[in-house]
């Protein structure tokens, strides 16, 4: 496919990237992974012109992102509404260490989606997304776990949010000093951070021999959570 | 000091915790160390009702938030007008896997600090953040790189917001299943995440001679990120 075909979200001056136009991406490829590597996102709203900033676990299917809380979160009663809402995702893959303090940065990715919020209501459809809520971070988990109870989903809030803007951010260049200073004595280096996982910690309280499933494999001490958690995307979704 | 006199944020219902009211605090000792252990936070702002939410690196002096960003960032022409602002910041520690969907959670640690952003304007006291925006993460680092140019003060904004009211909502316990299901052969585990230093990769363009500044020491291969912030915050603020 052409670049100019590719899919890619609509560009106007809400998504536009501003600063740094070098570093905005739009196409449906580029925002994608960055949401589907993150189970963690920080969802932005305003109540009577006060902006309140949560962070939730949430997901993504196609241009439709999820999260959830309890009916008595302030922020799912405003967005019941469809109140504008941003979703915001950031992976912090490294701090920048350069020759001058105007220089210092850091390397990222991150995704800013907006649209509008509303409340997952339809039962079936409330069911499906309680359903993959679980099964997008750990596919055919949900069929090895005590069935939901009814009351569970009554007090379980569900949010959907389509995309209609969004924009991709990346910074991946290390240390770039202005060409003069490169001449300078000055130490300078990229720290790489990554988020990785340790050893599980088994519930203290574990049925005698129930051992770890397999369907968990991809979840092991060491490895990066985003390579986990975009692995599983990739197969509880085939988009 | 007693517990009811230690220095604490005002609650009230913009800041009071509402879901899970077990998990929130609002002294300052708890709201501090979640925030002097990040390099990177999300301000939420407001145009024309149409939230936003921006990563950026950020720091803590006092009750006094600063950030920063080029004079052409759309957060910062906004918030110079000292806009309402909300800046969270979010510590991912685990992945919980419980007997049932309802129960499956994360343990974390979360601030929301809400203020009235505004720009950094006077000359000294820019150059002073400016200052502390390198050395607040590597202290003693700027006497050890090239003087900023008057240009780069220039084009610098920072901007600065008093914290008002804030919250930390902490959750920590791991596997937290319902008592009957515990007899459940169902698995079960809590999954630790860290934000984790790699090994530091010097700039490839070093003068020769140059070597890793002793000051540097904290920021090492395998050490948590949030450590090393959180130390070198010590050594820089004393408070």
């Amino acid at each position: 496919m052409a670049e100019q075909d590719a899919p890619s979200y609509p560009v106007d001056a809400m998504n536009r990237v501003k600063r740094r136009q070098e570093r905005g991406f739009y196409d449906h490829a580029a925002v994608h992974a960055v949401l589907d590597a993150a189970a963690m996102c920080h969802v932005s709203y305003v109540i009577d012109g006060q902006p309140f900033c949560t962070p939730t676990l949430f997901w993504r299917e196609g241009s439709r992102l999820y999260w959830h809380g309890s009916n008595a979160s302030r922020m799912l009663r405003n967005l019941s509404e469809g109140e504008p809402t941003c979703l915001t995702v950031t992976h912090l893959d490294s701090l920048v260490l350069a020759r001058c303090g105007f220089n210092h940065s850091a390397d990222y990715r991150s995704v800013m989606a907006y649209g509008h919020a509303r409340l997952v209501e339809d039962s079936a459809e409330k069911s499906r997304a309680l359903f993959m809520m679980v099964d997008r971070f750990f596919p055919g988990r949900t069929a090895q776990l005590r069935e939901t109870a009814s009351q569970e989903i009554n007090a379980t809030t569900v949010v959907m949010m389509d995309i209609e803007r969004a924009s991709a951010k990346i910074r991946s260049k290390g240390v770039a000093d202005d060409d003069e200073d490169y001449l300078l004595p000055i130490y300078a280096e990229r720290l790489p951070v990554q988020l990785v996982m340790g050893s599980p910690e088994p519930c203290p309280r574990l049925h005698a021999n129930v051992v770890r499933p397999a369907n968990l494999a991809g979840y092991r001490a060491g490895r990066r959570l985003e390579d986990a958690v975009a692995e599983a995307h990739a197969a509880a979704y085939t988009d």
